[in-house]
């Protein structure tokens, strides 16, 4: 059994191509081949956890993912995220390592999952990134963005304009023309890829101003209560897709446009059935696509998978 | 951050006084002191995971544990149980432990439960103790039941006979007077205190022989399909007892006997209820009471949160 640290894992991530690796998770999933039941859920005074956890079947492991979220945590100087995964063999049920990432296999492939969406939703002509929230999810989906996007214009709001100067101040140095922008009802109007990442409980971005051809990742609400779109936007979009269907309906952005009739559950496509070609995804450059990701045990197996293979080559 | 080997674990046990702490985790429990969400299960071709989780308010640490069951491990030379738990700060999400018990700690503080069960249900005079089942938890079980019990006279009945002649002559070694028995009904007709400990998953042990005064404590079925008892031993039962009524009615024997209707929810008294004192057990020497225990995340809280002061101390 072996405990990797965040310093080992951070050293070895370079080196794995990851977006196809989580994409194979989501078309896994999608086809049926994944085992994932429903995310287990710790609600404590100062924060929350979540347990995530699953199989592909006929793979090596199957992966227990503990993450938690602590806001008040930055006030005392410690991280507001956290957390680790386990992988365990399915043959034997033996650990077979633990992984010490400190929530950041998390943060990972949630950006990871991003970018996926963006390669296969995104118009073919960004013209501008429209980055909403300023923590480090904001930094990853950028990062990984440039893997599958050209554009390097980007305009970002958040509640706390020193935040959002320190933001792009930080993404001018590795290349991207970041500017901030006044209210989030400029960033819809200006941008034609959007990416959410905030952990807000009510809606703040509405769909006044939004554009034709517009792609919106929302990555920021991931329970039953937090909410970062207007469900007028899912109103509007020709194309709704989950990352996982059964778990949209119970949180995230889809689950209030569900339960305001916003939309139709008949109409959301599963992101994974996108990678495989089972179902279509954007099919003109004017349609209005929404992808809603909550997080699934599928991308959790997959980065850890890849971790421990990279560090026993 | 801590990782404590089951060699550290076992070195440490002997010197923690179990009981009293498990049955506080129970008063605890059945008092709404602590939150313990449903229980994750993960099923897979070779095995089945469980993972419990839960914390006690205004505790230090919530934990998680994870155990396992591979029940064909022991034909390639590996324990059929393994397992973990893991302690977290309520304040922050710190990983405080990991704890690397191999299903050690889950093994112990069910036993415990089992003495606590004799402890407040067992009949004053207990006469012979029946022990249905040959395996790790049939051993513990002996070891924890004789800190409340003073007779040390025991039935055992198991499917594989060689396994009963080799757990008999362990158990003479330790001081108990251990006899094999040849069928189930036997192990009723002669004892008044009985364990059940096997994983089986079709009842076993039937009503037919049953004595006034008998005490029953099932532990072998935590999951909707095990079952050892008949459902009409708790028909027969005066009083029946669950570690947790809300558990017990998803898994287990109680919700064996509650699908046919043998028992009514309404009777079912909890553990924690009976140890503090708000509910009542036994009020007789020839009631028949039956505690069913599946094992409930309140146990692994506190045997992790002792071991843990423990090594600190």
């Amino acid at each position: 059994m072996r405990v990797v640290t965040l310093d080992e894992i951070k050293s070895v991530l370079p080196n794995i191509d990851l977006l196809p690796a989580i994409e194979e998770g989501f078309t896994a999933y999608s086809a049926g081949e994944a085992v994932v039941p429903p995310v287990g859920e710790l609600l404590l005074p100062q924060g929350e956890v979540h347990i995530k956890y699953g199989f592909i079947k006929d793979h090596d492991y199957y992966v227990i993912k503990i993450a938690s979220g602590f806001y008040e945590n930055p006030l005392i100087g410690l991280s507001s995220s956290s957390g680790l995964m386990l992988l365990f063999r399915q043959a034997t049920g033996e650990l077979a390592a633990i992984l010490l990432d400190e929530g950041h296999l998390t943060d990972t492939r949630t950006a990871v999952a991003g970018a996926i969406a963006a390669k296969h939703l995104a118009p073919e002509n960004v013209r501008r990134i429209g980055i909403f929230g300023t923590g480090i999810q904001a930094r990853l989906q950028l990062q990984y963005l440039s893997q599958v996007v050209p554009c390097r214009d980007v305009a970002v709001w958040g509640r706390t304009p020193q935040h959002v100067d320190a933001y792009c101040d930080e993404m001018r140095q590795v290349g991207f023309n970041a500017e901030h922008v006044d209210d989030p009802g400029e960033l819809v109007a200006t941008c034609n890829l959007i990416v959410t990442t905030t952990p807000s409980d009510r809606p703040l971005l509405s769909a006044d101003h939004l554009q034709p051809g517009t792609h919106i990742t929302a990555v920021g609400a991931d329970t039953p209560d937090k909410q970062e779109l207007e469900t007028d936007m899912l109103k509007r979009a020709e194309v709704v897709v989950a990352d996982s269907i059964a778990q949209c309906t119970q949180r995230g952005e889809i689950h209030h446009a569900l339960a305001q009739k916003a939309i139709e559950r008949g109409a959301i496509v599963e992101l994974g059935d996108i990678v495989s070609g089972q179902a279509a995804g954007r099919t003109s450059d004017d349609q209005i696509t929404v992808a809603d990701l909550t997080g699934v045990a599928v991308q959790d197996i997959q980065i850890a998978t890849a971790v421990v293979a990279q560090l026993e080559k």
